[in-house]
């Protein structure tokens, strides 16, 4: 598995084939992402879960997306210290990813590690995403479910509401919830998802996210969390929305292959030329980007 | 103006004719970017260069750049009325844009509202991000000069290097310098940048970002940095950097229309049913998405 990860990383040539191999053996895992602002505790919630489901019997497989500086390339390091107790379990598989700083980074490489821990025989897959930013909102694409963790403090469900990860998830969780400011933050919590539903309409037998209270440090309230998360697949299930959802997903997947051919055929050859010679146009005001573009878009 | 302006922000099909009657025009703007994290001064910053600029009697444009929220799509407000005392003054021409929601959204359409405002005459427009994240680096993209904005408090540059904006200054402002903690942010400034420089190597005549202090509200320090911002475009000039700026700025936005048109191609007609038809194979693990991004890529 850590090699297979390591040929969809590094984008190899081989990937093809390797997805190939794959595909039959795909779509039985279920695919549960946990996002949230630094600090909340992610990686504490996602070993929880991980002693949770082995003690439910099932096979897990965690990846963890870390966004790299779209600069320096240089990743910021989680607290995988707090995996280290499933480190030894063969029913656990648990990898860490860096997004590569590039946009989209996530979205290339991650469905595809997915699906490797899919075919293998994982029961679940967490997807956790270390650090901040667009990525949290990604990881909203590649889930059956997505978790979205908060934590006690002011103005938190407020910041999470600009961060635009308050409308993707399905389970919401406080956690460290023995801290002070707990019931203020779901409650605070609860009055703006119920604003976002009444913006929403009158979809018909509607999902409504939970709001649970945990502290994963100690191990409280992560069978409640499980259960939502079991409850929310079987809901994906009976309403037909799994289905659904899986193929968005895919043509997602499908079009950002796409996009990178593209992107590829452009870096190389006669079409690296060309675009060099046209961009030295655009500036000098030969020619103008919708031109080029029209010239060197293929079809 | 304002109505061109519009037609690249509706991505009207009028824009490529629209391009290229202006191509002949453009280059000769000095594209200034503004960017900074949210409370630092940047719409009172880019009112008081304004000043600075009309009063040297130059023509100045200004496009302020909204990121929404990916969901919602709604714009995080920023506090326009700064520039009010502006609206009147035929030489300055100012404009907010949203980014729509979607990634990429800055780069694909900021670049063509940059060139009317330069085809217009403006000898220099600025950039101001309005907001957080992604856009303040792509912002560096955009323009022959970045200023990154900083103000006075613990761990604010650190910040600044976590997000990725600390590599892409030209020149650094703490504004707010009447504030304590001034001088502390500048000093921390000075050596974040001083490691940086260390790793970058010896590149021959190089630019080193000057680091200044400003009190925007009350107009101190606003003609040195505008000061700094032209010896910084003297400087590309004398070094011939400004030329190879360009290029790489075009060809970005070259490559984007073709991404553009690439997957607006997939949405449409038989294109768009194939990949639906891909996606669901995908899902029920008849085939794989290299596979079906292989079937759909055009050549």
């Amino acid at each position: 598995m850590a090699r297979l990860i390591s040929l969809v990383e590094d984008q190899s040539p081989l990937l093809g084939e390797v997805a190939r191999a794959l595909a039959p053996h795909t779509g039985r895992a279920h695919v549960v992402g946990l996002t949230g602002a630094p600090g909340v505790g992610k990686s504490t919630t996602t070993s929880a879960l991980v002693t949770a489901l082995r003690a439910s019997g099932r096979r897990v497989g965690v990846l963890a997306v870390d966004p790299s500086s779209p600069f320096t390339g240089g990743a910021l390091l989680g607290d995988r210290v707090r995996m280290q107790e499933h480190a030894t379990d063969v029913g656990v598989f648990i990898r860490s990813m860096a997004t590569r700083g590039h946009l989209g980074g996530l979205a290339a490489a991650a469905p595809q590690a997915v699906r490797v821990l899919d075919a293998a025989g994982c029961d679940v897959v967490l997807i956790e995403t270390v650090g901040v930013g667009q990525s949290e909102v990604e990881v909203a694409g590649l889930a059956d479910t997505t978790v979205v963790l908060l934590a006690p403090g002011m103005g938190d469900a407020i910041q999470a509401a600009k961060a635009g990860i308050l409308e993707i998830g399905n389970v919401y969780c406080v956690n460290k919830a023995d801290r002070d400011g707990a019931d203020v933050t779901a409650r605070e919590l609860r009055s703006m998802l119920a604003i976002g539903r009444n913006v929403e309409g009158e979809d018909a037998p509607q999902w409504r996210p939970p709001i649970l209270k945990t502290v994963a440090s100690r191990g409280e309230g992560i069978d409640e969390l499980l259960d939502e998360i079991d409850r929310h697949r079987s809901h994906l299930v009976e309403h037909e929305e799994l289905e659904l959802r899986r193929r968005l997903r895919a043509r997602a997947e499908i079009e950002a292959l796409v996009v990178a051919g593209v992107r590829s055929g452009l870096s190389r050859g006669d079409a690296a030329q060309q675009l060099d010679r046209l961009a030295a146009d655009v500036v000098s005001g030969e020619t103008d980007p919708y031109t080029a573009a029209a010239i060197l878009t293929p079809r």
